[in-house]
C-alpha cells in the first residue's frame, strides 16, 4: 500500500485532542473516518493515521504532519481535495504527498515549533477568546524574557512537565525560546523551538512566565525550577486555547517536490 | 433614571442575532440580563436596552452602540466593569458613558459602517470559519469595483433588500463603496458606509459582486438592477459570517469626553 505524508490545520476548540479518546471526537477520528469514506471501506477495516505527536484539548496546529498507508494509490492532490470535502471546516489538510514507505510522522521528527498567544488588551477580544488565552494585568517582557533565557538549551524539564506523563527520560533542547510583544495586535507571542517537548510544557513554562511578568516570581526562579525539578514549584498551566503546534521538522522536508 | 450609552463588541457566531427572539438567545437578551443582576431586580421589572439597529445571526460587531436607562447613578467605568464581568466572553462593553437623556441609539444614528470579509485561500482557514466566508475559485477585482461604482450615491436599494423587509422607502445613500484585496491575510475586503441599510442589503451587494468577479455577471448589471427593483434578480444572499457592524456615525460622537 502507497504511504502518503500530509500536513494538517486544525481549530482544536471542538474537539478533545488530536489522539483518538473513548469519550469525546478527536482530530485523529475525523481524518481515519474520511480516509474510509473515501477507501469505501467498512469501520472493522480501519486505515491507521500517525500523526507527529499528540495535542491537548483546545490546542491548534497549523503545521501538524501524519502519515498513513492508503490501500489504493491515488494522486496526492485528489485525496487531498477528498479529503477537506469530506472533513469538518475546522481541519484543513493544507498538504499531500506519497512518500517512501519507511517514513514515519512521529519516530523521523527531530524537532518540533510551538506558538503561544497571550492577548493582553484590557478587556478580552470577543474574537479571540478560542484563539487566546487573556492576561488583563500589567507586566514587564524584560522580566519574561530574562526568565526564558535560562532555559535555553539541554536542560532537564521535570518541574515544567505533568505529572501525568509516561515519559522517563525529561531531558530536552530548546533551540529557540523567545517572549515577544505583537504591538499591532496586542499580543504577547512566545515562540519555542525544541528537539522535543513533554506533556504541558510549554503551557506550565508560559503560566511560570506569566507570574514572571507580574512580579510574582523572580526571573531568576527559573533556574532554581530547573535544579529542583518539582512541577508543584512551577507555575500553573497557562490554557490550552492560546497554543498552536506550528511545524514538524524533519532531517529532509517531506513536502518537498521530488 | 440616568441614561448611559455604551459601544458593543460581539462574535455573533453563537447568537441569534441582536435582538430578542421566542426561539435561542441574542445579544440584547444577554446584555439586559446583566444589567438585571447588577440592579439585583426581578426579571418582571426589566432593563430595555436600544441598539443602533438589529444584526442578524452569526453577524458581527465591533462598534454597536446601545443606550439604557439604569434605576441608579453608578460612575460608567463601574457599570462596564459590572457587565464584562458578567457577560460572556464572546460580548465585550468596550465603551460607556452618561449621556443625556434625549440621547437614542437608533433614532439619533445618521450612518452606518459595516465591513464584509471574504477568505479567498485556496482551502477555507479552518481559524476563519465564523469570521469570514470562503470564495475559493479565481475572480478579477477590477470586475468588482467597476461593478460597486454603480452602486456608490443615492439609489433606491428595492434589488438588494429581502422580500421580508417591513419597510416602505428603499431609498439609501451609499458614501463609501469599496472592495480590496487584504494581500497580507489572503481576504476579499469590502468596506460600507451610508446613511442606513436595508435588510440584507450589503450580504446582497456582496453575493452580487461575486458573481460579477467570477464573470457570472458583468459588472453593468449593477446599474440594471438599481433600475428594475427586483430582488429576484440580484445574486445570492451572502452568509452571515462575514459580516461586521463597524460603526454607528451620530452627529456628535456619544463618546467624546465631555
Amino acid at each position: 500500500m502507497p504511504r502518503y505524508v500530509a500536513k494538517v490545520q486544525y481549530d482544536g476548540s471542538r474537539y478533545h485532542g488530536y489522539q483518538i479518546q473513548k469519550n469525546g471526537t478527536s482530530i485523529q477520528e475525523r481524518i481515519e473516518h474520511a480516509l474510509l469514506l473515501i477507501a469505501k471501506r467498512s469501520p472493522n477495516n480501519p486505515i491507521k493515521i500517525v500523526g507527529s505527536g499528540r495535542t491537548d484539548a483546545g490546542v491548534h496546529a497549523l503545521g501538524q504532519v501524519i502519515h498513513f498507508d492508503f490501500p489504493a494509490s491515488i494522486p496526492a492532490t485528489n485525496l487531498l481535495r477528498a479529503l477537506n470535502s469530506i472533513l469538518a471546516k475546522d481541519i484543513r489538510i493544507v498538504q499531500c504527498k506519497q512518500i517512501e514507505s519507511d517514513f514515519h510522522a512521529r519516530y523521523d521528527a527531530i524537532g518540533k515549533s510551538y506558538r503561544y498567544r497571550v492577548d493582553i488588551q484590557r478587556f478580552p477580544d470577543p474574537f479571540k477568546r478560542q484563539f487566546t488565552t487573556h492576561h488583563g494585568y500589567p507586566f514587564k517582557i524584560e522580566r519574561i524574557q530574562a526568565g526564558l533565557a535560562y532555559l535555553k538549551g539541554e536542560h532537564d524539564f521535570t518541574s515544567f512537565c505533568s505529572t501525568k506523563t509516561d515519559k522517563q527520560n525529561k531531558v530536552r533542547n530548546l533551540y529557540q525560546i523567545e517572549a515577544n510583544i505583537d504591538s499591532h495586535n496586542q499580543e504577547l507571542v512566545f515562540d519555542f523551538r525544541g528537539n522535543g517537548f513533554l506533556y504541558n510544557m510549554i503551557r506550565i513554562i508560559v503560566g511560570t512566565s506569566l507570574q514572571i511578568g507580574d512580579g510574582l516570581k523572580q526571573p531568576e526562579e527559573m533556574q532554581r525550577l530547573l535544579q529542583v525539578k518539582d512541577r508543584n514549584q512551577a507555575g500553573p498551566t497557562a490554557p490550552p486555547q492560546g497554543l498552536y503546534l506550528m511545524h514538524v521538522e524533519y532531517k529532509e522536508d517531506p513536502f518537498d517536490s521530488e
